[in-house]
């Protein structure tokens, strides 16, 4: 709906590329007056509603989905101490109703544990109730104070998936903080989005937890992004909460918690990993249109043509994919412009030669070009769609690979970041060494006991003190 | 997750039932320590899930779903004068960020006119972006100070489905009008909910609407609940937030709006109006479970049985219905009772007789109980869930229609509308009368230009004055 002049800019310079293609795209406006909120324009919005579904789908395996209010009052939101040190400045608060103070302030919730526990404490009596596997998927809120970002940084997050789960004992927490990165790991790869997990150092953990696992993507700057965080809470909430239940000899024992995250930053990560110096580039599972008709109809033919691409629709929605008949009185080439800003993973182009010959010609977003027989379309389509989201996944895990680079020296760690790198170091795990590197290098410690098939679980002496240190995650992030 | 101790009010006694009934059936918690907010049970959020998918297929046969966000600038929300005026009561301000007060307060959106059309007045420039028709599901707030109730009166009312649309022309608006009136009777029609359009008197118009039609509902103890709006507001917003466009002559004019929405009321309406003593009775297209299987295996034959009951599962489950084998450890009988209070639409008995006749017992949630061929088990199900879902309608037809009376006279209407009745009587639209009526009798002008096949378009004396008046409902609204 915008003026679509001038053009995008090259994917090298990966800010301007960023902000321009969401609007370009329809992906966002960022005009909405107050900062750090955002309007999804409708197209962007269905790639949310494809990426959302397929999260739906993977926890709807054994978790179910719930809803808690938005509206946190005071005196839950400030139980739990280091919960709230976490928080405490990035709160909205609620304050009056109409012109009438309240008579208790209301947070919006920058996440749910201070909602949702003081009720886990009613609904959980016997460890016959255990475990409970609950998420939701709702708008939180974050004053935040640095620069904001479409999708990355936020003041409204629209899209978080929290899921929290409670179990009997410590141990089978744990196993669900493995399951929950399981899903995780699966869920981007359904995106195509090559992960880092790594184990963040304690004082990065989340607010309250024993411990917390995170997911980061590579940005095409080398930056990282945090896409998702898995945290074991122990019974730090349910000291706080009262969550209890009484186990099979009859005693009350407190119960072990985890919870787990995914923002919008998954689909940040999808536009930014995937997308090329002509656009968007969207894997087929969560197009918004994941294929576009181009009628060519340039002198005679017109209604054979035209029939012909009426039936191709039709056959190919009959099958459930979701397709566009571009029919507009615009030129090809504009129209394949169009589409390939959007980001739309196959072009079908029909003209009277295809027709003739019984095909049609597949143009994929990532530069293939073949035909494909009309008589056998629908599989046709599906192993092209095979095709595409292989390279698409292929290219990503080269992006990855070539941005993990081994450091052996503060010097050597410094100029790997520069380089746009995210680096392997060891480090010795103590708080010291993991601060003097931080400061040093202007970046953060990602994590240890990294899951990469690029990054080994090697030993090695750690590049601050040179007593014995773990593989090590060191990046600059977002 | 509560004790499941004493027993359902009966339904005559309807604020009780209905009370009791969230919690029981497992579908609202009451107990969130905020006054007017609840908490979604699973159960009853897959209820909402199904619910609002319907309405989400409704809508995008020629609407996009889209996402504003919540917190609303006050300077945008205090532009539009008669808007304020109805809302500026019932407004949630967020005043602070952590502890730094704000520059600018923001409404949490108590609906979404003044988030949604600054930025329509920036899309829309010529009379080819129109018509634009959009919609949001999402969460809204509302200081409500009378009683709050759940899923009727809230302060965040978790499931508002607000479509806003913008067109070249009033009687382009106006038929938009039409054509939400058509797709709201849809909607509730699937629900099984019979319903009362009617054009709501001036005073009791959206504020900055030119009129609003409203969709209400008998509730079982005679009150209305108004389950939909559907307003046209001309151009009272487009001058206010200045969205033109260009018309065909090259002459800028303003656009002329329309507005529509339903809410989580579309869910307290099909609990309330479909439930009896025995609990809730939910139609198939929407229950959470469609079918329970309870195998019978008192004695012998133990696994035959289950063996049986599990492809019954499968069959089912493959087919796409909703089903639950209930394999607990637990008497035949309190199953039944387990799954009648969560209105389970079918329960299918399955035992070694049913086994050797090769088929299974089919008892519906309305009562009627016939075996079932497992040979032919998946259009037999479809087919009972179709009688289900019209024995359901037509009860609740019989009920609105026994409901409906005309009364003649300010005496008459009283004792109708006493007697837990909605009223059609004749009212010649004039204030003066209309106040007269609403407070001698406690209750509400609903609307004229009835649409109902219960209710005529007659003529006749109004109730108050005397003068010729036209057919007009009145009720006793929640």
């Amino acid at each position: 709906m915008d003026d679509d002049t001038g053009s995008l800019p090259l994917k090298q310079d990966f800010s301007a590329w960023y902000n321009d293609l969401l609007w370009r795209a329809d992906i966002m406006d960022v005009r909405y007056p107050v900062k750090g909120l955002y309007v999804w324009f409708p197209y962007g919005f269905a790639i949310r509603k494809h990426v959302y579904q397929r999260l739906r789908d993977l926890l709807d395996r054994d978790h179910q989905e719930t809803l808690f209010p938005l509206l946190i009052p005071e005196q839950e939101f400030m139980k739990e101490a280091e919960h709230i040190k976490g928080f405490e400045e990035e709160v909205y608060w609620v304050t009056h109703g109409g012109t009438t103070p309240l008579e208790v302030k209301l947070a919006l919730r920058p996440t749910s544990e201070t909602a949702i526990y003081p009720m886990y404490a009613l609904w959980i009596r016997s460890h016959a109730d255990l475990p409970i596997k609950y998420y939701q998927i709702v708008n939180t809120f974050r004053y935040e104070t640095k620069q904001t970002r479409p999708l990355i940084r936020l003041r409204e997050i629209t899209s978080f998936k929290e899921a929290h789960t409670v179990h009997a004992t410590w141990e089978e927490a744990e196993a669900q903080v493995e399951e929950a990165i399981r899903l995780y790991r699966e869920f981007y790869d359904g995106l195509c989005i090559p992960t880092l997990v790594s184990k963040r150092p304690d004082w990065d953990k989340f607010p309250g937890a024993d411990y917390t696992i995170a997911v980061d993507a590579i940005m095409p700057n080398g930056k990282t992004l945090q896409i998702g965080t898995v945290h074991h809470l122990g019974d730090h909430f349910s000291r706080t909460f009262n969550i209890t239940y009484e186990d099979k000899n009859g005693e009350q024992k407190f119960a072990q918690q985890t919870c787990y995250g995914i923002s919008e930053r998954s689909i940040a990560a999808l536009i930014s990993i995937h997308g090329d110096d002509k656009g968007l580039i969207l894997p087929p599972a969560v197009a918004t249109i994941q294929a576009v008709i181009v009628p060519i109809t340039i002198g005679k033919r017109h209604e054979d043509v035209m029939a012909a691409a009426n039936k191709l629709f039709d056959d190919l929605t009959s099958a459930g994919f979701r397709v566009k008949l571009d029919t507009r009185d615009m030129r090809p080439g504009a129209k394949y412009y169009w589409w390939e800003l959007r980001g739309v993973p196959l072009r079908l182009e029909l003209g009277p030669r295809d027709l003739d010959a019984g095909q049609v010609m597949a143009v994929t977003r990532t530069g293939q070009k073949k035909p494909i027989e009309l008589a056998a379309i629908t599989d046709g389509v599906s192993r092209v769609f095979g095709e595409i989201a292989d390279t698409i996944r292929a290219r990503a895990e080269e992006h990855t690979k070539s941005h993990l680079c081994t450091a052996s020296s503060v010097a050597d760690l410094t100029s790997t970041l520069e380089g746009g790198n995210v680096a392997v170091v060891h480090w010795c795990q103590q708080r010291e060494c993991g601060d003097a590197i931080e400061t040093k290098t202007n970046a953060s410690i990602l994590g240890t006991d990294v899951r990469s098939r690029y990054v080994p679980a090697t030993e090695g002496t750690c590049i601050e003190c040179g007593k014995p240190g773990k593989a090590t995650l060191v990046g600059r992030a977002y």
